[in-house]
């Protein structure tokens, strides 16, 4: 993993300034663990409503820490001024998604005036356990004028 | 759109007593809104709870409807005593996803013994207004003594 | 499908001219066999060098074939002086790519000032006989100064 | 990267043997560089007759190499008696693909039964160095009976 120099110094602020206005995030529990330049870790723990018919943490809930931990790294190396959207992605999951909580590892791949690629990997921590449960590739894209 | 012939004729009871052991569909007040062999529409109305920091729906949202409408509209044409998972998908984001309702389109675009691959679009719906928010593509998969 | 407008009306002959200099569309036999703005059809006639191990067209050749559709069906509606680039696509290989020829049918989804999203489908032709094949979701970007 | 154990102890000859059986490589001019069981290295010399209308390895057959790579990874892992096909795969094409060579690294990231998760990176080498030119995550699947 490469290390990356942010061109806001203010950064982790915004980051996380941003990440407070997120209602979704609150809805589902989750909350920041890591933050570095280009590194977003994010922690959900497991509840009752967010689970499919099988009782594991639904798809959806998986892609969505998996998607806003992508994004906050994205945003992480972003000029002040700019807001961060996704443009799409792609997720494998590759294990049942269970365990205690779920810890997403959004990483910058590479950053891009316009589009910035990252990488998210999703783990069930159960115990002192990890389960690789789903990894995704994701471009993001920087928006002048809309103030994260 | 190809028209498909359901595999288990209780198909549609299945379908929607499975969906309604989704703790996570009643968190974000998604409900069925048209069902037939190989296509499932769901629709979600706007809360706040759903929401990014600019006012939107979440991608996480977005994402979470558009895959669950594939993920039924495959498991309507799965046979008796089998489930269905999710193994990868990939999502487009080409509009701000707004509206007072969300409504995602999942269809099967190639049923399979082990794997369905489907399409989901989803649209914001304001007034009597459609907006394509997001589209995607999605592998099923078909699991026996998986029973949903 | 709907109906776009072009923003440079001699995009017919540029998008030709810009195909024209692919030489790794010559390699493998491509030809556009359908242009109008937003849609852009190719066709690759089976060829022993196109396989892979089991005698069907290789996926590296089906994918090829989706790719340059999509990314013409894009340039057709891009301004004058601009080029295209692909950033990320995703194919679903649906069934065994064989038949006298391929189709790729690209087509654009949602066209866009920076990036245009576009669908690609593949089809195999045997005979009158059409066998869907691949299907793809590809980002196109546009590139000022890229002169196509 | 995790080390994994090969379930036929003569994956490397049967590796070799199904490759050297595809006739598109040999068309692309596509190597194997490094053999291990679970990681593929593919490396493809330039030729003119790669690129595309700027004079840059087009992106087919940046998507051919990745791709191969990544499927023969995940064939080095099949029990004997068995073989493999791309069922879908996803291409993030990060930088402009030239230099002498493009060299592609095809990683299991998920042995399974029936699909096999891996990711496949792209890198252009001129002189000395290496530039990241496209990341991808493929899932192959195992097919009983297709002997490669």
């Amino acid at each position: 993993m490469t290390s990356f120099q942010p061109r806001d110094p203010d950064w982790e602020p915004r980051v996380r300034a941003s990440f407070a206005r997120q209602a979704f995030m609150r809805l589902l529990g989750i909350e920041i663990s890591h933050a570095a330049p280009g590194e977003i870790d994010l922690s959900m723990a497991y509840a009752p409503d967010l689970t499919q018919q099988h009782g594991f943490f639904h798809a959806g809930a998986t892609t969505s820490i998996a998607d806003s931990a992508a994004g906050y790294a994205a945003l992480s190396l972003y000029p002040k001024g700019t807001g961060v959207l996704t443009t799409e992605f792609k997720i494998n999951l590759i294990n049942p998604a269970r365990g205690e909580r779920l810890v997403a590892r959004g990483r910058v791949v590479k950053p891009g005036r316009t589009l910035t690629v990252c990488r998210s990997d999703v783990y069930g921590i159960e115990a002192e356990r990890e389960t690789h449960v789903a990894t995704a590739l994701l471009s993001m894209i920087c928006l002048e004028g809309l103030d994260d």
